[in-house]
């Protein structure tokens, strides 16, 4: 059972009660993420976060993680494009405890200086993590081809140099602006009840400070190509186009077409790829949502030698798309899309994310029933059109890895032709 | 509520039913995996995993994956040292749909020449993609290096000449000796009713031939180093040592022993490495553990030039794990392996992999009572004699990554000494 109450402070609650579990799923949305960092502050938004650890005047970082072990629970974070999220994982009788640590950790971090010093060692090393996963850095170049020059695409880490410049200052700065209850909500799933929890919530962060959500500048596709070579065996592709908001109704076509051309095992491009050429071992499509963008990509690896072979079918997949869904296809891709809700409500986690995510994007509940009807009032002919509108922005193309410059031109000739002036 | 039946015919069929769900997780898991394969059969478990899902009498591939897909399921397969798991998620009223899939792919797949070709361009994009992350890699040479020239230790996927070399007579002859109901667990859990279960499943894996498993031979923990130069950020290190069978009551203590020394932000690896000097963003210890060994690890990855002092830290750390355990800590680790295993049990996948896993290594159902029992049997001074014995086995070093001779050098020496020799 689903609830939202907004307190007079502007901070949101919201909780999902599931009768039959004994523990519960905490989080905390901070809307501030890679998007809201100004020029001066690329990757502060997940440097903050790690700090959000490091100690409060009431517990030392290590109070705060022998706090939340010792009663066996979990607690952990992830800085994205435009969300920070806190969360905690503990069973029904530790929900109070939970509440207080990330209360305590998010309106009155240290920032110590020594402790700033080693969390950006942490976070060099993490960044150097990233930079040794060729997959990692296709996705990373992704979003930062696709929205150029602008902190939507931004590197979430940061690079060397930025993390490098952050310090107390600017840190206290960014935590300043962002973290205020209009940014805020407060959720949660599992053993909850709710009016006792909005009460606790009140009480818990009464110390943070009112103010709106900064929400960054608008945020502009671009399109663009870029290509770094790797010492690897794989060549990773992502080919992106223009997509959806999160809140627009057209989202969940999107999500459907994605699902149709690279979802599962009995998509389209797993078959063409995979089943029919054995070219790749792992390909998909997925639609990215922001709060006034979006991001249509398909993903796929292979080696160079078949690099314009794959390239051919993802190009000739893509034209095809637009004219020749079935509606065979499309009821599969709902099945699938219904399917994954109604089981990822058993999950605390999952239904956790799932209301806050409600909140923050349509400032409302949506119940399983109204999402459902939403996925099925979608036509064969929506995701032709879907697809059809694609071409109308530049595409985005990036590659990392193994490749040779020939094939590469011919890849990138054959997307931005077929994508462009299309070939259906 | 649990159940466990074993059929005449020697297959083990076992449950657990959750009444509020409306869904649930199926999966077959045969003994059979690496460890069994012959000297001329390296990644042929992980290649017959694959060719179960390309078509049967009854099927083709794209009729297997469409039909599950069809009804929002989801069905895929794991290949591990000692299993091969072939599991089905999907919603309640369509268990009967999941249960005649897995039973047709795995009592009648057609192994035809031409899908053999395409699935193995399919699996060497596979390698191809795992020897392009550092940490795979790393994580493959580990268990090769600690149990030297034996199958247990080779990685699953096989080499690039292996594979080439497997072709329809191989795959069947290993299908013909393994895949045979004295081998074979159906476990499901979600929303089942046992009894009914049972008579489908005797139903659905008739045509299964008898037969007892097959288990390879013996392991034997030989230890040793190794050591991979790439072009990377990280060096990724992983330091062995023997560790317990699975069915051996040492199992929970070592399991308590890694949660101690890397199991979570408050184990003494993330506080030394990574809280008090920033040395590294992952380190963790864990246990592996097999039908009649187990090996015992801890991982990190650092810079070369923080390498040196890393391996300092984890080698003073390892050697004095042997004494100064506390009671607080031991409780700790109680609480988390406590927590995690009441949290998973909202989890249908969890659940069916828990009754599966109690079945094939202890012959029997274990209730999670008797699993919280054993956990709190375990004394501080239980803890201090593992870590104890640790270093009566030779270390198992494996690197790969960025690096210098002369720090690696060192590091190697550090850790023999205080392994073999100890410091404490």
């Amino acid at each position: 059972m689903m609830a939202l109450t907004r307190l007079d402070n502007g901070l949101t609650v919201v909780t999902d009660r599931m009768p039959h579990v004994d523990s519960a799923a905490l989080g905390v949305w901070i809307e501030a993420g890679a998007r809201t960092e100004l020029v001066d502050e690329h990757g502060i938004a997940h440097f903050l976060e790690h700090m959000a650890f490091k100690g409060t005047r009431r517990r030392s970082a290590r109070a705060i993680s022998e706090a939340i072990e010792d009663v066996g629970g979990d607690i952990n974070a992830a800085t994205s494009v435009e969300t920070t999220a806190y969360h905690a994982r503990v069973l029904a009788e530790d929900v109070p405890l939970a509440l207080d640590i990330l209360a305590d950790i998010l309106t009155d971090p240290l920032f110590a200086e020594a402790d700033i010093v080693r969390e950006r060692n942490v976070i060099l090393q993490e960044i150097g993590a990233a930079e040794d996963v060729p997959e990692d850095r296709a996705f990373d170049a992704f979003p930062e081809t696709a929205f150029r020059a602008q902190p939507l695409g931004r590197r979430i880490l940061g690079s060397r140099a930025s993390v490098t410049g952050i310090g107390e200052a600017r840190l206290r700065d960014f935590f300043g602006r962002h973290y205020r209850t209009g940014a805020m909500t407060v959720a949660a799933a599992g053993a909850i009840d709710h009016d006792a929890f909005v009460t606790a919530v009140a009480d818990a962060f009464a110390a943070m400070p009112e103010g709106a959500a900064d929400k960054g500048e608008r945020a502009q596709y671009t399109g663009g190509a870029y290509s770094e070579a790797s010492h690897s065996s794989e060549c990773q592709w992502l080919l992106g186009f223009e997509g959806v908001p999160a809140a627009a109704d057209e989202a969940v076509v999107a999500q459907l077409a994605a699902m149709v051309l690279g979802g599962g095992m009995s998509s389209r491009l797993f078959q063409s790829l995979r089943e029919d050429r054995g070219l790749v071992y792992d390909t998909s499509a997925f639609h990215w949502a922001f709060a006034d963008s979006g991001l249509f990509a398909i993903h796929f690896a292979t080696e160079p030698a078949t690099l314009g072979e794959a390239a051919d079918v993802v190009a000739d997949e893509l034209a095809a798309a637009r004219q020749s869904i079935t509606p065979a296809e499309l009821a599969r891709a709902k099945a699938q899309l219904r399917a994954g809700l109604l089981m990822s409500r058993e999950s605390c986690a999952a239904r956790m994310t799932t209301v806050a995510r409600n909140a923050m994007i349509h400032g409302r509940l949506v119940s399983k029933e109204e999402r459902i009807e939403m996925l099925e009032r979608v036509s064969v002919a929506d995701i032709g059109a879907f697809f059809g509108k694609l071409n109308l922005s530049p595409p985005t193309l990036v590659s990392v890895g193994a490749k040779d410059d020939t094939s590469l031109e011919a890849v990138r000739a054959r997307f931005e032709g077929t994508a462009l002036r299309g070939a259906a």
